[in-house]
C-alpha cells in the first residue's frame, strides 16, 4: 500500500421509512432550506410529498429549486448559488441522484464564498467553507451522497469538470431503497454500470499489498453480477434494491482506494465524450471501459486482469495463457453489460468520427497525458473512441 | 438489512513516517496535552523518542502518564482524569494498543464532565462532551482507534464494562506498520484472534440479505489466514504488519455491521472471565470463540456456519451432511488459532472449577440472558467454560 489519509465524515440513514428524521438532521443547521431537485421524478413517485410532509410544523421554511440536469450545468449553479444568497438559505436539501447532489456541492461552495463558483470548482479562488447540505437518495449511482466529488458541466467552455473539496461532503444521506422502486430499467441498468465502473476505476492500479482491498472490489462486483439480472426482473424487491443502493455507496465512498490509486481515465475520456456532445455519463462508461481494457492490456499489467477474470467472473485459467484469460474476462464484462441492455457503441447516441477527433482533442485539453494506471496520450484517446464508434 | 445510521468521523493517518502530522492535528485543539501510554514498550521500541521530537518546539506542552494496563483499570482513568483536570489538559494523546485508546476514552469524557467516570460508564450520568483525543497506535488489534467503543475494569465491583459514547472518536489516529515490528509473538498472535473474533462477532447474526457485509467479513479473515503465520516468520515485514493493521480497523470501524446485529456474546463471556481472573484478552477469546460456536451450533443457524466452513476454511461441502461441514469449520478454526500459539484450555491460565462458577454467575449479572444470534443463559455460560478448561 501507499501510505494514505481516510477521512468521511458522512452520516449515513439507510433503510425504509427514514424520512422522520429530517427536521431534526437540519435544524442542526438552520431553518431555511433551498430544497435542490431534478426534472420532477420526484413528484411522480410520491417522495416529494413525503419530503413536504415530514418537514411541515417544524419551523423550516422551504424554497425549491428544479430542474437540475442529469449532466448539472454551470448555469444551473449560478442560478442556484444567486437564490441563496438573495434568500439567505442556511441549508440545501439535495433530493435526487448524483447530478443533484454533485450541484448541491457546487451550489454549497458558491454560496459560502464571495468568489465566482467557476474558479472555486476549477481551484483559481479558495473557498473558506461551504453552506451545509444533505441528501436524500433517489438512485443508486454514483455514491456521491457519501463524498466530496462533484461533477459540473461548463457548456460556454465545454468543460465538464470532476472537482471536489474538504467542505462537500453531505451533513447526512438518507437512503431509502423504496425510493428507487420507480427508477426505470435503462436507469437501473446505467446505476448498475456505474458502481461497477468506480470499483473497476479504483481496481485498476499499481500499488502493492492490497489484498483487502482487492478483496472488497471483487465482493462489490460479484454481487452486482448476482443482483443486477434479477433487480431488472423485480424492481420492487427491497432486498435487491438495498443491495444496489449500499454497494454505491461503499464503492465511492474511499474505502476501496485506501492505500491505492486507481486509473479513472475511462471517467476521464467519458467527460470529454459528454462535454463535446451530451450523453448519459454511464451511457459512455459502458461503452468505453470495455474498451479502455482491451487497449491498455499488456504484458506488464495482465495479471490484474486475469485477476479480475478468474476471481469475479469465474473464467477458468486452465490450458490458457494469461492474456487470454484477461480477455475472457473483458468479454465477460462487455457480455454483463450487454445482457443488462446497456449501450455498446457510441453510435448508439449519433456520435460521429468528426466528433470523437474533437473529443480526443478535448481529453488532453488540461494535460497531454491522463490515466494512472496506464498514461494515455491524445492518440490512445482516439483508439479507444475508434474502436467505440 | 435492518435499518441502520453509520457514521465515523475518525481521521485515519494510515503509513510509513507519518508522526509528522502529529503537531498540526493537535493544535487544532490545544496546546497542554497528556500524553497517556502503557507499560513502556514505546521507550524501548524508540516510538516514544520520535513522537517526542515531532511535538519538540511547537508550542506544544506535555504531561504523561504512564502505566495504563491491558485491561485498563478504572483506578487509572480516575487518575488521569484528575491529572486533566488540574492541569487544564486539552488534549490527549493515546499511544498504544486497544487498552491505552479505551483508557484515553474515560479519561476524555471524565476530565470535560463533573459526574464520576465511573457514573458516566455505566450510563447513570450523561456526558455533555469529552475532551479531544488523538491516538498513534503500536499493536495491530482491537481497532480502538477507529470506533467509539471502550473496554474498561472496575476491580473494587470486578465488573468488566464495554461502554461507548458520540463523544469517544479519536480526532485523528496515526498507524505506521513499522511501530508494530517489535511486537512479540505472543502479541502479534493475540492481535490476529482479536481482529477475527471482531469479524466473526459480526458474521453471526440473523440479518437477512447482507452479501456485501459477509463478502467483507470472509475477505478479512481469509486474508489474516494468509498474513498470520507469514508474520510470524518474519515480523519486521512491512507488507504483512500494514495488512493486519489495516484489517484491525476495518474488523471493527461499523462497516461491517451495517444492517445487522452481530452476536457478541463471546466478548461478553469473556470479560466475565478476565472480571474474575486478570487474564489476556484475546487470549480468553481464543479458548472461547471455537466452544461457543459448538455449543450454539443447531439445526436453525447451521447454514451460516456452513458458510463460513466453506467461504473462509475452503472446508468441501461434498457428500457432507451441513453440520459436518459447520464442524469442520469450528475445527478449522481452532487449528489456526493453534497453529499460531494462540490458547486452548482456560486451564492454561490457571483457572479452576470454583472460579468457572463464579464467572457464570457474572455472565448474567447484567442481564438473565445475552448474546443476539442465540441467547445464552447461566447454563449455557457453564457449559461453554466448562469445555473450555
Amino acid at each position: 500500500m501507499e501510505n494514505f489519509t481516510f477521512q468521511n465524515p458522512v452520516k449515513l440513514i439507510f433503510g425504509k421509512d427514514q424520512l422522520g428524521a429530517l427536521p431534526n438532521e437540519i435544524s442542526k443547521y438552520g431553518n431555511k432550506i433551498l430544497l435542490l431537485y431534478g426534472g420532477g421524478s420526484i413528484k411522480k413517485n410520491g417522495v416529494y410529498d413525503r419530503i413536504m410532509e415530514s418537514l411541515a410544523g417544524d419551523n423550516l421554511e422551504t424554497i425549491e429549486l428544479s430542474g437540475v440536469e442529469p449532466n448539472p450545468k454551470l448555469s444551473t449553479i449560478k442560478r442556484a448559488v444567486d437564490v441563496c444568497k438573495s434568500e439567505n438559505i442556511d441549508f440545501i436539501l439535495a433530493v435526487g441522484g448524483g447530478s443533484v447532489i454533485d450541484a448541491a456541492k457546487a451550489v454549497a461552495i458558491g454560496a459560502q464564498n464571495d468568489a465566482d463558483v467557476w474558479d472555486l470548482i476549477t481551484k483559481k479562488e479558495r473557498p473558506s467553507g461551504a453552506l451545509p447540505f444533505g441528501t436524500v437518495v433517489t438512485l443508486a449511482s454514483a455514491g456521491s451522497e457519501m463524498n466530496a466529488s462533484s461533477v459540473i458541466t461548463n457548456w460556454e467552455t465545454k468543460e465538464k469538470k470532476g472537482w471536489s473539496s474538504p467542505f462537500t461532503y453531505s451533513k447526512f444521506s438518507i437512503l431509502d431503497p423504496t425510493f428507487t422502486y420507480s427508477v426505470p430499467p435503462e436507469q437501473t441498468t446505467f446505476g448498475i454500470v456505474d458502481i461497477m465502473a468506480h470499483v473497476l476505476e479504483n481496481y485498476f492500479h499499481h500499488s502493492l499489498n492490497t489484498p483487502v482491498q482487492d478483496g472488497l472490489c471483487e465482493t462489490i462486483l460479484k454481487d452486482l453480477l448476482e443482483t443486477g439480472p434479477r433487480l431488472l426482473e423485480n424492481p420492487d424487491s427491497y432486498a435487491l434494491r438495498e443491495t444496489v443502493m449500499l454497494n454505491a455507496v461503499l464503492a465511492r465512498n474511499g474505502m476501496l482506494n485506501m492505500g491505492s490509486k486507481g486509473d479513472w481515465a475511462t471517467h476521464d475520456l467519458e467527460h470529454a465524450v459528454s462535454a463535446i456532445h451530451d450523453i448519459p455519463h454511464a451511457g459512455g462508461i459502458s461503452i468505453l471501459f470495455p474498451n479502455w481494457m482491451k487497449h491498455v492490456l499488456d504484458e506488464q499489467n495482465e495479471a490484474r486482469f486475469k485477476q479480475l477474470a478468474v476471481n469475479v467472473f469465474s473464467v477458468s485459467p486452465e490450458g490458457k495463457s494469461n492474456h487470454d484469460v484477461a480477455l475472457e474476462g473483458i468479454e465477460a464484462l462487455r457480455n454483463f453489460w450487454n445482457l443488462l441492455g446497456a449501450p455498446q457503441n457510441l453510435s448508439e447516441y449519433n456520435l460521429t468520427e468528426e466528433e470523437i477527433e474533437a473529443i480526443a482533442d478535448k481529453s488532453v485539453e488540461a494535460k497531454p497525458a491522463y490515466g494512472k494506471f496506464k498514461k494515455l496520450t491524445r492518440h490512445d484517446s482516439f483508439q479507444i473512441l475508434k474502436a467505440s464508434l
